[in-house]
């Protein structure tokens, strides 16, 4: 007998007759023989309703209050799989996050799970009771509801699964595992049977919405292995994992796109030392994430300075990075929204040299100018024109034999 | 300085724009040097749609589950309401009622408050906060959400307003205090002034909508004085208290109607010891109260029970009550939807005779034929066909000249 953690977001959640679908699912697991956990989103559209009316109230709304309100959606989840699973006959059980309770810090709207009790939990899987458990939610030291974040139930599920050492976290969703890349952009696209965790991180973070990211380090963390799959069929996913030698024979195993993303470039800034910190540091003074960065050679004691921030923060960032370039004396900030990063990323590329090159000249061949470069270890990311966006994912997928035939 | 408790039901609560007119309100009553409580509703139709959802799952929904559903509303009201008056520059905290913690028996659904430990509310109190408590929900002694039942956050209000040892208690509701009748049937209905809590307890069980019942019993028993009164003008309401002799001049206090019961008659049942409650056991043992109860004189050794339940309760009580009705051998069970209850309320009954008399002669003037009746000290009521509602509660209303001209 293993214990199974099941986690369904909120596509799978989207309507009574997906909730029964979902307690279907969980039921034939049950009846395999498994001790069952399972984690839910809020039913979809109704953590953007709950947001929208926090909007309404003021331009900033409280942060506990913010928590206390968008909690409400995963409370309504739980409770009707719970009556799903009931009245087919199931023992089951709802728990909201203080009542786990996944014990977190108390960083409203971005709390960090740090520990999970698990007397309550266990007493009722010993009883044979499906549990059934909020997502998204937290309980701080202080007996304060918090939330992990939008994507949160992900981190939940795994962290259920640490916690109680569950032999089997899968996280269901409206796709069916993790693909090379886009399907919607590349036909050739092919699901991935096992990714390790550097990879989904970096894969995660690029724009691939499959996991949250704090749950592949969450998982990472603890070494829980995490089965990426599809609601709504049965096929066999993509399992997320601790890397191994498979997966070092292959040289990429995702390519991702990001068109979230906005470029600020500072001109002529006189090339001293400090001048990299003088522009970054009023930008993370004022909670605004700096993606790539990139300095050119020194011209004649002037040098350009560009970065990348997202398309939510660029207009602060503009407003901010103006007001700095005064200060330093450059000759002026130059914009661009329309750029995309696209992104290649595989453990593989530890051991194998030219892949950068190959991606380079990839692009060249088709004319794709590339503006920014910044790499990893086992990632490389190059921000070109977001119109080739689509054209320059297909060129590498093809260019890395990523295609399925 | 005084502690005031407020309650703002769905009404009051029912957009962004009536929740900022709540806060401007308390704030008002905070600004005039006041200690505040604010107990809320969920805005007005949420509840409605979860207890859909809830229906939508199976047709008898857990018991347990459907409690952690329904409370959902609240939490979304208390947010809210923090939100806007914390934008308005207040001190104010969000309560569910496990943080309080409002302390329930397990009776899903219905159930009652045994406890209410200060120590969290009194902390905050003392620091100048506003305390926003959802109203409605408990939670019991395993740690389990629990409700108070429909109308059940003016319960929630006058515990705390107990617990607390509040000076004032005001409800604010969409009517501005207790009418003799539901005025949308009757022009001639009068705002009363005073009413003693055996009043309202008739009045609310019989179909009011102004108070829950059980707040009025809890209000009673804690000696708390309600003020019932709108959140829509400043008009004084109705303060609800200990009966005093002004109360008892007036024969008749009010008169209510209640469309919200069926009636269900076993009949030709064996006329023996004991038939009652094998009819009745069975449907408390399910939790379903059975209001108006008569049996007929026996006839040839048979006799007609006849009860009637609240119309949520209808279906379920029915299936009941066949079960029972082949298990004693009685020869049929019959029913009505089409009813209606009309009852007189007054603590001046106690002291003059002839009240009942006057109702029934009344009602035959006008060709209405009466079902059921029932008495109590301070009251009358009958079951009457559901088309004539309107008209039997104007007619009783001129009958005891109960009209403010």
């Amino acid at each position: 007998m293993a214990l199974v953690v099941q986690k369904y977001g909120g596509t799978s959640m989207g309507s009574i007759d997906r909730i029964k679908n979902v307690a279907k699912r969980v039921a034939k697991t049950y009846d395999a023989g498994n001790d069952m956990i399972v984690v839910v989103s809020a039913m979809s559209g109704e953590t953007n309703k709950l947001v929208a009316l926090a909007n309404e109230t003021c331009e900033f709304p409280d942060n506990r209050e913010y928590d206390v309100l968008v909690a409400a959606g995963e409370q309504v989840s739980i409770a009707l799989l719970a009556m799903c699973l009931k009245s087919m006959g199931y023992k089951a059980k709802s728990y909201h996050g203080w009542q786990v309770p996944i014990i977190t810090d108390s960083v409203f709207s971005k709390a960090r799970v740090e520990e999970i009790p698990d007397k309550n939990v266990r007493a009722d899987l010993k009883d044979g009771v499906i549990v059934v458990v909020a997502g998204f939610q937290g309980i701080d030291r202080d007996g304060n509801v918090t939330t992990l974040g939008r994507g949160g139930s992900d981190t939940s599920a795994v962290a259920m699964a640490a916690a109680l050492k569950a032999d089997v976290c899968e996280i269901y969703t409206d796709v069916d595992g993790v693909y090379t890349t886009d399907p919607n952009i590349c036909q050739d696209a092919r699901k991935v049977e096992k990714i390790s965790y550097e990879e989904m991180l970096e894969l995660a973070s690029l724009g691939a919405k499959v996991l949250q990211i704090r749950s592949v380090e969450f998982a990472k963390k603890y070494d829980v292995d995490i089965h990426v799959r599809s609601s709504f069929n049965d096929n066999p996913g993509t399992m997320v994992t601790k890397e191994d030698k498979d997966m070092e024979a292959v040289l990429v195993s995702g390519i991702a796109y990001d068109k979230n993303e906005a470029k600020i470039a500072v001109m002529h800034v006189p090339d001293k030392p400090g001048i990299a910190a003088k522009i970054l540091s009023p930008l993370s003074d004022a909670n605004i994430s700096v993606d790539m960065i990139v300095q050119n050679v020194s011209e004649a004691g002037n040098t350009d300075f560009t970065f990348t921030v997202t398309k939510a923060d660029f207009k602060k960032a503009l407003a901010i990075t103006r007001e700095t370039s005064k200060e330093i004396d450059a000759k002026d900030v130059v914009t661009d929204e329309n750029i995309s990063k696209i992104s290649i990323v595989g453990v593989g590329m530890r051991s194998h040299a030219g892949v950068a090159t190959k991606m380079f000249q990839s692009l060249a061949r088709e004319g794709i100018n590339i503006q920014m470069i910044s790499t990893s270890e086992i990632k490389v990311s190059v921000v070109i024109d977001a119109k080739y966006t689509e054209l320059a994912v297909r060129i590498l997928h093809d260019a890395f034999g990523m295609s399925g035939n």
